[in-house]
């Protein structure tokens, strides 16, 4: 007997009818012979609704508080959907976050799970039932609810399933899969049977939104083995785990897009020992994400610095920098929000040199500009300018081969010319996997 | 410094406009230097909207799953009217029933107190702030949430000023106080100062809405004085406390109707010991609430019993007894819904004989036909046609002097004609107290 643990999201369980399918797809895998444990998130846009609620009687609510009202809308959820599976004749119970063992460290909205008694839950499983936990919360040093902020519920789940050393954890979603690229951007893009958990945590950082890279992290550190798939049908989705000689040989597993990145530019700093620290100290200690710098050589000792953070921070990144600018004698601070960090992702840039110049010469036959470039080992980021990103990233999908199987044999070589064709499938490929995007 | 409880019902923070009210009215009592837990309810209808959201997975939910889900209701509401308060500068926290230390037996829906751990709540108001505890809620010994059933909150409230020994336990409500009857009904009703204990209970149990029986039990059990009291306005109650000289002198305190009830008789039951006890026995362990029993005079072996039930409860009654209406071989079982129990309550009674004989010759005189009659020390019920409930109402308060201070000595001596001019208000009352009877 195997024990998956699947996580439906919000707009799986949006409503009755929604929780009655949901319900189903657990009554079969339970049928076919299966332990289950659920992870649920609140319903539909609960969450967003709780939160306009909140800010109506106060515009900036207390973390804690909102955490205990947020944690409600999840709490209900998990309370429906048990009752749709006893409507199917189904033996199931809800569990809050706290009931199922999860305990979480002190740091409100985003807190992180420290560890999980799953006695409980274990003892409801050795007796038959379903058992459907609240996912995105869990109870802290204080006996507080807090919740684990953005796709927290698939932390939920990956937590969930190292703790009860489940045979998969199962993210189910309203897409197929993980896919190449963006299938809305690139009709070309198709489902991966498979990806490295460290392709998926870069992909995830670059603006991927199929999976949190926290969950993507907790699976890896755990070895849990992690399924996307569809909610709304049954077919296999992708695998995310560990990279190994099995998996499908490609140079790059996929291209993700990120549009919501501002680059600032320090103009004029001089250029002195310690400068770049005094900034990148404040902006930490702020909890502000800086993502990529670039500092330009410096011309009579003055240099120009530049970093991206996301969109939504350079409110609270400007009151940082701003008492710096003048501290360090800096010529003034600039926000340029017209950009996009376009990023190809892949294992197998490890053991094939070149494909950064690849990148380049693609974007550079595309007429795309490159203002600032980062690299890992299985990552090579570019930020261009925002309007260029969907070019960009067809250009690449298709020099690089993705739209078909065994990329790596197929890959053009002359990828300047073959990316002027992006946008139409390559001759030899399958027909593109069809873009689920439902809403 | 005095400490109290403060309850807000489902209609007092329907929405972000009414909880910054009541936020606004904590607030003032906080600065008037009182020590302030608050018990809320859940906002508005939520409570309602569960529960459909519910049947529409599942005709027949599971009792914990619909406690799991009620409560989530209560939960939104603390944390939301913590955060109106701190927009109001008042340092306050939320607290689950569970936080606040309520314990619970293992009864699902209508879970009865078992203990109050207030070291949490203590600790927070000796650090100064106030408490806004989810009602209607309590942790049972399986860890599993349990609801308090209908008027949960105000049995939370009364229960916590018990535990916390309060000052006094406020009920603020839509209405401003207890009144000698429905305004709606009678608008010469006045709002009572005080009313005993034992009054307000039988108010309650016959059909008076302002507090449930176990709030008033519980209050009555601990000594904690309640006061009824507007929600929307700043002014005194009704006192509920223990009977006392000091209190006003009035033979009757009060006159509640009970249109839910339904009249069940069983004709032709064989006169033998033991049938009552099987019939009420059965009644009982269905969990059917009856009230009033009357069995008719015995004639030729045979006889008619009949017993008032909730209306909601007459398919329950049905399906219970059927089976034996053939067992103690009776000639059938019939339903009534037509009826009304109109009762007058009131201490007043205990030194007071003729009160009965007044009270049926009130509707006499008014052509009011009397079909069960039950007394206990300190009230009289009498089953009627449900249409006549108004006006007998009316009638019993014109010629009881219930709209007029001091109404033993005003009592009019002829009740059966001042009842016909009950609509009136009697020459020397006061101004009536207008109904408030807000949504």
């Amino acid at each position: 007997m195997a024990l998956f643990v699947q996580k439906y999201g919000g707009s799986s369980v949006a409503d009755a009818e929604c929780m009655r399918r949901v319900a189903g797809r657990i009554r079969d895998a339970r049928r076919a012979g299966n332990q289950v444990v659920v992870v649920v998130s609140a319903m539909g846009d609960t969450t967003d609704e709780l939160i306009a609620l909140a800010k109506q009687v106060n515009p900036e609510p207390n973390e804690r508080e909102i955490d205990s009202l947020m944690a409600t809308g999840e709490m209900a959820s998990s309370a429906i959907l048990t009752m749709a599976l006893h409507a199917l004749g189904v033996k199931a119970i809800s569990m809050t976050g706290q009931q199922a063992g999860i305990r979480v460290d002190a740091t409100h909205l985003k807190a992180k799970i420290q560890a999980i008694n799953p006695k409980r839950i274990q003892r409801h499983l050795e007796q038959g039932y379903v058992v459907v936990v609240a996912g995105f919360q869990g109870m802290n040093p204080s006996e507080d609810i807090a919740t684990l902020g953005r796709g927290g519920s698939d932390t939920t789940a990956v937590a969930l399933a190292a703790a009860l050393k489940a045979d998969r954890c199962q993210i189910l979603k309203d897409v197929d899969g993980v896919f190449t690229a963006n299938p809305r951007v690139v009709p070309e893009a198709r489902k991966l049977d498979e990806i490295a958990y460290e392709e998926m945590l870069e992909l995830a950082s670059c603006g991927a939104e199929v999976l949190q890279s926290r969950a993507v992290e907790y699976a890896k550190n755990y070895g849990v083995v992690l399924e996307v798939m569809s909610s709304f049908e049954v077919k296999p989705g992708t695998l995310v785990r560990e990279e190994n000689k099995q998996m499908e040989k490609m140079i790059i597993r996929g291209i993700a897009a990120d549009k919501n990145q501002a680059k600032a530019t320090l103009v004029g700093v001089p250029d002195q020992p310690g400068v770049a620290a005094r900034i990148f100290k404040a902006l930490a200690n702020a909890n502000i994400n800086v993502d990529m710098i670039v500092q330009n050589v410096s011309a009579a000792g003055i240099t120009d610095l530049s970093f991206t953070v996301p969109e939504d921070e350079i409110a609270k990144t400007r009151r940082v920098m701003e008492p710096l600018v003048k501290d360090i004698q800096a010529a003034g601070l600039r926000f340029n929000e017209s950009i996009a960090k376009v990023s190809i992702v892949g294992v197998g840039m490890r053991s094939h040199s070149g494909v950064a110049y690849k990148m380049f010469d693609i974007l550079a036959a595309n007429k795309i500009n490159i203002e600032m470039i980062t690299t890992s080992e299985i990552k090579i980021s570019v930020v261009i300018r925002d309007t260029d990103a969907d070019q960009a990233v067809r250009a690449l999908h298709a020099a690089f081969g993705l739209g078909r199987k065994s990329a790596k044999k197929a890959a053009p070589k002359k990828a300047g010319k073959a990316s002027a064709k992006a946008c139409k499938s390559p001759k030899k490929a399958k027909a593109p996997a069809k873009a689920r995007q439902r809403k």
